[in-house]
């Protein structure tokens, strides 16, 4: 078998058949297959696609190219939740209490951000004491007194998909939807997720612009998971503002606080709502989202969530207090009020400038390197749809120094755009993709 | 400048700049673009392809990667012929003698054979005592006395040419019409061939198998020509079987002197016509291919290309007396004669076949450093259109032991296929590009 003929065949718009996929996943691993047929590979894959059964295969051969982790001491199947990431994205954080608030066992593992998109595992690290960091015993431990437990990745997960994700990201190759949906399934495959619920953002503040393409990633990975079975749904769900109000990490941790106690904002409550829903039919907690969703409303009634979220801090290390004092958290010396110049209507909010801002802030990386200041970044205080009058308070800026935040103030008045004409609120989930 | 936007911008079907492309090459060429980059440009001009002015000034960026020869000793503009490589093509044998009769300096630059196709230079290199390998200073003596010569190239042309051919071969990203224009034409420019005649070859023995394919890459190097002030002028000629009888060095020699003394195949002669029309037009020796045909014909009839092929000879070391003593040049040990089985006309002679059939024989290489038998090959009797009669002798094959020669007798009976149907003979020039 030569990587060269895969070329060809990929280059034609022909089947690979699962042998040649493992020869090439495994080969590329390994060094045997070098960078340059690769990169060949993934530009013919950029034009051509790949066949939803190629697309399988090549997902499974990338998880079988290192470790992977099984949760036997969980007792049940783990239901695994997973967001292509977008700007103010606190759902996990509201998430992973809510839904085990109704008894279903939450083992999630998450990551760091990068770039406009920050990460739930920066957004806890807010928490004064908090370590995500836990051993595979702590890790299961937590898991088995509190039903819950947030996490980083350990072991050597998925090397195939580290190696090809860094030579996409240098060949020009990353937006291609069956490399995208390999990737991202292949590492909640490896992490021993048999039930997956996909949050597949899509807007300005997203990966994919466009909803026809979040539409075929979400089918593209909905499929990946029925062939693989491992049960998979997907919600398309908007990201052409920020979700929420708040962007930057002790800033989302209050809001997720608000949101816990059903105080938080509509569409963030809405969304965690819909993919927690998803969660607990998964899991079997619940026979359609529909009756998810009731019992989801039912524990919040009863104030569980936010006791939920209370243990999950203590139990990996953090001061619980944080939740009923916000004072805790890590503040920032300096902020500065944005008032509405007029009365309009809010037509647009640039989600992805606004995470740009507020990494400029401090709140993000643009290096994985680089460290974040957990007290920076933005309160936009407004919706598309939203009528302002002159003078009201529309964002409010959280930075270390006054320079940096006078550059942020002039930066969010122009990232916010306002009309005469009443405009429409964006609704926020567009599909649900599942089989 | 960063390769990574410019591998972004030809996905996206954009232009690249003069700069972008001599910032591209150059750095390739230096080591600065690593492989993998320039893998994943090829495969998106692949799919997307060049625009005329990008190819032309990534041919100008690969002249100046490297050395570029110029002839001012010769005293006037070379004219240069270009064959894109078939089966049987002994073209150049003929061409060079038969122009150079006419009074016009012909400095030929040749290669070796690779694969099915043969090369100038393993031809001559059956003439006992021959040399290609001529200095500069032995190389321009000769065309000053004799006004002829064939040799190898020397000097480091196009060095990003040969790096990025090694890259395309591996990443399958030959089979670009842009990519091929900017190579074949990069190379002779660097030569210094001001007026280029090209022999684009199509057809089961080419490279080119569609005339479409073929058509367009000859209007390619035009138009590379126009735009960088080389004249240049393109034939599209049939290769879907092989040129003349001949396949195999010592074989191709002797048709190429039979075909000097106006004795040859009736195609081979018709294209060393038309190819050499347009050579002395390009010269300025005729006022069109038509007065450069009729020129042509009236030398021949004098005999003068065979008496400049005997000085090219000489001049080169080696010994004239070949041109009317064949036994001078090497014979195969083994002959076996095929012979009709029945009454019919050849409706197919696989031209490809026959090449890999000769190649097999030991006539040619199937990596570059193989050595060949010179006197091996193959005498294919009849052309597509000839009526057969039963018994009749179709083919010759010549080899070094009789296993190899039966292993090719039962090779070229399937590759010569027949109808009793009568069938047309196969049109030999399909068409003329010129600007």
């Amino acid at each position: 078998m030569r990587m060269y003929d895969l070329i060809i065949k990929t280059r034609e718009g022909q089947e690979l058949s699962r042998d040649e996929v493992r020869f090439m996943v495994q080969g590329y691993t390994e060094g045997q297959i070098p960078d340059y047929q690769m990169a060949a590979w993934c530009m013919a894959v950029y034009f051509r696609g790949l066949s939803a059964e190629t697309t399988a295969e090549l997902t499974m051969a990338m998880v079988d190219s290192g470790e992977t982790l099984t949760w036997p001491e969980l007792g049940s199947e783990v239901v695994d939740k997973h967001s292509t990431g977008g700007v103010g994205d606190k759902t996990t954080l509201v998430l992973v209490p809510w839904v085990a608030a109704t008894g279903v066992t939450v083992a999630k593992m998450s990551g760091r951000g990068l770039g406009h998109t920050g990460g739930t595992l920066d957004k806890l690290s807010a928490i004064p004491g908090f370590r995500s960091e836990l051993s595979r015993t702590e890790f299961i431990r937590a898991v088995q007194r509190v039903g819950l437990a947030v996490v980083g990745q350990t072991g050597n997960l998925v090397p195939a998909d580290k190696k090809l994700y860094a030579l996409r990201d240098v060949t020009a190759t990353v937006d291609s939807i069956p490399l995208i949906a390999s990737s991202i399934m292949s590492k909640k495959i490896a992490a021993g997720a048999s039930r997956i619920v996909l949050d597949v953002k899509v807007g300005g503040g997203a990966f994919m612009q466009e909803v026809s393409s979040a539409q075929l990633l979400a089918e593209t990975m909905v499929d990946i998971g029925a062939k693989t079975n491992r049960c998979t749904v997907a919600l398309v769900t908007n990201m052409d503002q920020p979700l929420g109000y708040a962007v930057g990490n002790a800033l989302e941790v209050q809001e997720a606080i608000a949101t816990l106690r059903g105080q938080g904002p509509a569409d963030l409550t809405e969304l965690c709502l819909a993919l927690g829903a998803e969660m607990l039919t998964q899991a079997g907690k619940s026979d359609s989202p529909k009756e998810g969703r009731q019992l989801l409303l039912e524990v919040m009634a009863e104030g569980l969530p936010i006791r939920k979220f209370r243990e999950l801090i203590g139990i990996q290390g953090g001061n619980p207090a944080v939740v009923d004092n916000p004072k805790l958290l890590p503040a920032a010396p300096v902020t500065k009020e944005v008032f509405a110049a007029q009365s309009a209507y809010v037509t647009k909010i640039q989600a992805r400038r606004i995470g740009l801002i507020a990494m400029d802030l401090g709140a993000g990386r643009e290096r994985i390197e680089d460290e974040i200041d957990l007290a920076a970044g933005l309160e936009i205080l407004v919706k598309v749809g939203d009528r302002v009058r002159q003078g009201q308070s529309i964002a409010r800026i959280h930075g270390p120094t006054a320079i940096a935040v006078k550059r942020a103030f002039e930066e969010v008045q122009s990232a916010i755009q306002f009309s005469q004409a009443p405009v429409a609120p964006m609704p926020l989930i567009l599909a649900r993709v599942s089989r």
